[in-house]
């Protein structure tokens, strides 16, 4: 029965971690599952990433940052999500649309329309049914990172993470049927079941809206 | 006095060269010009045209390729581009908004105004005041190129480029005020004057029209 689970939330939260657990309690419980990324996740999109992440010396627009994360997007969407939706699989993804909207849109101060816009043209209107949000404190973030080689953007300021916390919180407010906000200071067991009982109680709503 | 001026054209159509001739031509006259091209024209933007030229073994859908041809856009725009005009030269750029229009929309298949849409977030607006459309049949173009490297869009189909050339012809047709066609058949130098022509008139008109 196909799903399609979205992770979101800032540097350190644990949300890489739980979407790999939620994927092996699918896969244990019989479900066949797709465990995923952003950006990255394809061949095209990992040598995107490479660019956005590592790129030491090379200047990026924020536009321009917003254009090579929906590349790909658009990559992984029509050539892993899509196809896997379509056969009925469960798809679990490490951070999606929310993310550029948040980064770019209320991080870099791009405005949220134009985000949005670019976003939904690389998703092809493709939107998770749950996008788990995983809501840290940004000095708890920083301190969970520290002695981690940093990216581009782990290594932005105190200001900007609080500003994608803000907008992350801003948007989930306005989303609440689809986004489930986390306290990610609670035991990592306890953040996995209640992952668990609310991707279980999804699925069970899909099967019972089955013909 | 800022002018923006773009060429376009398929493979072989001569544009490349006769860009470097305009911004030779308008150099020799005192005035600043600035020659460049897409995709690439920054440091971010030519690590993209690596990806998007020569990944001989990497994937990359239509949407995908739009939104890097955009990315590298994006920069270019913001970081060359826009502050070149802005303190008063003549940009010349070998391709622009109309080649992702033209090969992504017509030659690839996407819907036209799905690229126009991304094509004129990453161009913020900024259309040139005039597009120099080299129009060459496909099979001269060819005949041109044989012998060269052939990149991902040289080695495209004949039908492709048809397409391509019947998208410009379409293109041109609909904005005749800016698009001006030249016959890439012509001799070098008949075609250079061509291009002085219209070009040295556009920058008198802006002249006269300076308060």
């Amino acid at each position: 029965m196909s799903l399609f689970v979205t992770f979101e939330g800032g540097e350190g939260s644990g949300k890489s971690t739980q979407a790999g657990i939620l994927a092996e309690r699918l896969a244990t419980a019989g479900l066949k599952a797709v465990l995923t990324h952003e950006p990255g996740g394809t061949g095209l999109g990992e040598k995107i990433t490479q660019l956005l992440k590592w790129s030491e010396d090379e200047h990026i627009s924020p536009l321009a940052e917003v254009m090579l994360f929906n590349a790909s997007r658009a990559e992984l969407v029509s050539r892993i999500i899509k196809p896997a939706l379509a056969s009925g699989k469960v798809v679990v993804c490490d951070r999606y649309v929310d993310s550029t909207l948040v980064y770019q849109g209320y991080g870099r101060g791009l405005t949220v329309s134009t985000v949005k816009a670019i976003n939904s043209m690389a998703a092809q209107g493709l939107m998770p049914e749950i996008t788990f949000f995983l809501d840290l404190p940004v000095d708890e973030g920083a301190r969970r990172k520290f002695g981690t080689k940093a990216d581009r953007f782990e290594r932005e300021s105190t200001d900007f993470h609080r500003r994608v916390r803000d907008g992350y919180r801003a948007l989930a407010a306005t989303e609440p049927s689809r986004c489930v906000v986390i306290d990610a200071l609670l035991p990592k067991d306890e953040i996995a079941n209640i992952i668990w009982n609310k991707t279980l109680a999804a699925l069970e709503l899909r099967a019972s809206m089955m013909p």
